[in-house]
């Protein structure tokens, strides 16, 4: 038997018609919108030259009008088109695992849960809502998307999105993580994206920060200037953010949807508390904002905690108020918790969790005093990730590890047999350097 | 709040006893071994001073009793542990995918199925014997395993299970390997395993292979060699191997029995051909002997193809015939396809295939014309890795693009709707430098 030369096609063909494919029915059908249930409106994103709340049209020449109308709707359920569901029950529902083994390590009498996103072809929970930007973009039109990324499983999330539902991506990593982490890059390449250092000499913005510092590592904010710059002059393409914005935090809303069906079977009811780490606040939102949705509406009294890591504190140590996403100045005004615009992180190994600002909507709850927020200092981060591994088996992300260390001192310190649950955000098998400096 | 300090302890206790998990029905009770439904019995390992068939007393120093008596078996099922049941439902069963999106891609009538194994927390199939081999060493007291390892997934899925199952682990790992791969390096250490680049000065065989070549790159047969001696010497310790004997073709058949309970409720029949990748043969040993064995108890016709790479051509190329496992000479004599003990194959991407011999159940079962066998060249292996990432969103493991080459090129030929199953051994994501190497 002689085996066929198999070359690849750059791209497959564009393809948003369901394939016919069984979707479980415990994949969600809908996204859960907090918006629905919150005390107090979000507060809106403002334009940055008038200051005046931004309409539909100020976002077009960004975002297909479904996400635009997505960022401002106060409905409690968006449908989930039938595509996008057969492309999550590659690896949703995800798993929620009570994590017997590290109970028995740590002594508790806690019960312990671990809802895992590593388990997404790009480990980490960013496909959630990659997929949905993807097809609501190629639904309107757009042929290319455009995104910065930090580690770069964002720009690989995209890039996996872009291969299945046809769209060029082409991503800005800061400078920093594309010349340490040539994996993720890799990543993005097998799966057709094209991605550049930034800042680049590709943009007005780069070559502005790149005049101004020639040795600048970058920034996510110098990223995201060069992505929405290159977007906006090119009718064809659209921008993609991976976290921030309210359309983002409603995709990943699959996330804490599914674990209350799973806590359900698994015969729990509301659980105590609730750890998620917070970066831009998509992971932490697609957790927990549904189980503070029930909070507000049934009167369960989840206690819902971020945690941040203690080198870049937004939450904890941020002002809330208006503030760029990037450094440019290109993008609206966001109501939010913020290390000002300019804030550059020190080199952290949690790179998704470099950010200087919060989740709007994340930021709002958390000033609202419906959610808590914790720093975690990164060696008790790193420690924590580690024993969780050797108990349980999975590697966890760095990012995830901050809720990891949080859940575990609460855990010790259980007295009661109470219910816990942990996001783990996605596993750590491209960040095992960072690990090996630890271990 | 204040997150308290979580160092962690270097090994969680040892702990054999079942948590108490609950087991889906869905994963496997029993074990399937070939042995029960081979027309004329798999030739048996010799003494390799004697020549004579080796007794249970000769593999006492390396195994513990129960893996000594599942290697001579003929029951057709072994009872799987409980305890080893609950780990295997962190991510068993593994998922069996219809791929309808590389189908539309190839445009073949053929309905195309992949068994993936790259959910498991190593990304491999491995920590199906792994876990196995651990369970059954610690109940009769070995403390510490040793091992060799290639690319290194067999060694952090031994890694893997020795944190689960407090086990020491070590590792010899191929020089060549050692220093490229320093991501499945820092894996196994996260794990809390210890990993030596081989030849070492550490064991007799190394010193004498360094004295013969001081700027060996090694090979698994010489990384066999050092890690059986150490466990020789030790009566502490005992010796674990990944692929090759009859008791990890046993273990791995968890695969194929999912997937022949997976295509029936998916509707489908005995599919008319399987596609595994077929390096020590393990993977492909746990694919397809279920299918075969029903094959030889209730007539089906599945076809069965070992796909192995075109530069390290074992069942195509190699004499079947007794030959060492390892370069020393230290192991029993085995009965199967072999390249010789001193070859060394050239260094191609994908680590996991670059073994002198292939299992002898394997190749006595090609021997019978039970099975076939295919060579793939490595850049068609790549271009159908590739292609399967941009339509199915999964990045193969360079092992696996084997398969999924023989198995592309079978549906692009196709002419009827017929099945087509291949085995994803596991995913590419600590592969991504090869891949960047061919995109």
């Amino acid at each position: 038997m002689t085996t066929q030369q198999t070359t690849p096609t750059s791209l497959p063909v564009r393809s948003l018609e369901p394939t016919g494919a069984e979707v479980p029915s415990t994949v969600p059908t809908h996204w859960y919108n907090l918006a629905a249930d919150l005390p107090e409106p979000v507060p809106p994103h403002l334009h940055p030259g008038t200051r005046e709340p931004l309409t539909p049209d100020d976002l077009a020449p960004l975002f297909p009008l479904s996400l635009v109308q997505q960022e401002v709707t106060t409905e409690r359920y968006v449908e989930i088109p039938q595509t996008v569901r057969e492309i999550y029950a590659l690896w949703r529902p995800s798993p929620l695992v009570r994590a017997r083994r590290l109970e028995r390590a740590l002594g508790t009498p806690a019960r312990v849960y671990y809802k895992y996103e590593g388990v997404s072809p790009v480990g980490s929970h960013k496909p959630n809502t990659a997929v949905a930007q993807a097809y609501y973009n190629a639904l309107e039109g757009t042929t290319k998307l455009t995104t910065e990324t930090g580690a770069g499983q964002w720009g690989a999330s995209l890039s996996f999105a872009g291969a299945l539902l046809g769209l060029e991506v082409e991503v800005w990593q800061v400078r920093a993580s594309y010349d340490a982490k040539p994996y993720r890059r890799a990543q993005m390449e097998v799966y057709g994206g094209v991605c550049h250092p930034s800042p680049s000499d590709l943009t007005e913005a780069g070559r502005a920060m790149l005049a101004a510092d020639p040795d600048t590592t970058g920034s996510l904010g110098m990223a995201i200037s060069e992505a929405v710059e290159t977007a906006a002059k090119d009718p064809a393409a659209h921008y993609a953010l991976g976290s921030v914005l309210n359309h983002v935090m409603l995709h990943q809303s699959v996330i804490g949807q599914e674990a209350l069906v799973q806590l359900d079977e698994a015969g729990e009811g509301a659980p105590d508390v609730v750890f998620g780490c917070a970066g831009g606040g998509s992971n932490l939102a697609g957790l927990t904002f549904p189980f503070l949705g029930r909070n507000l509406r049934e009167g369960t009294t989840t206690r819902l905690v971020a945690c941040e890591p203690a080198a870049c504190p937004s939450l904890t140590q941020g002002e809330y108020r208006y503030d760029f996403g990037d450094v440019a100045g290109l993008t609206p005004l966001l109501k939010m918790h913020t290390l000002g615009k300019d804030f550059v992180p020190p080199a952290i190994h949690a790179g998704g969790l470099r950010y200087h600002g919060m989740s709007p909507m994340v930021s709002h709850a958390v000033n609202l005093g419906l959610m808590e927020a914790t720093a975690v200092e990164q060696d008790d981060a790193f420690a924590a990730g580690t024993l969780f591994a050797r108990a349980e088996g999975i590697i966890p992300a760095p990012e995830s590890t901050h809720a990891v260390a949080a859940a575990i001192a609460h855990a010790r310190a259980a007295t009661e047999p109470e219910v816990i649950v942990l996001g783990l955000s996605g596993n750590g098998v491209l960040d095992l350097p960072a690990y090996a400096a630890y271990v």
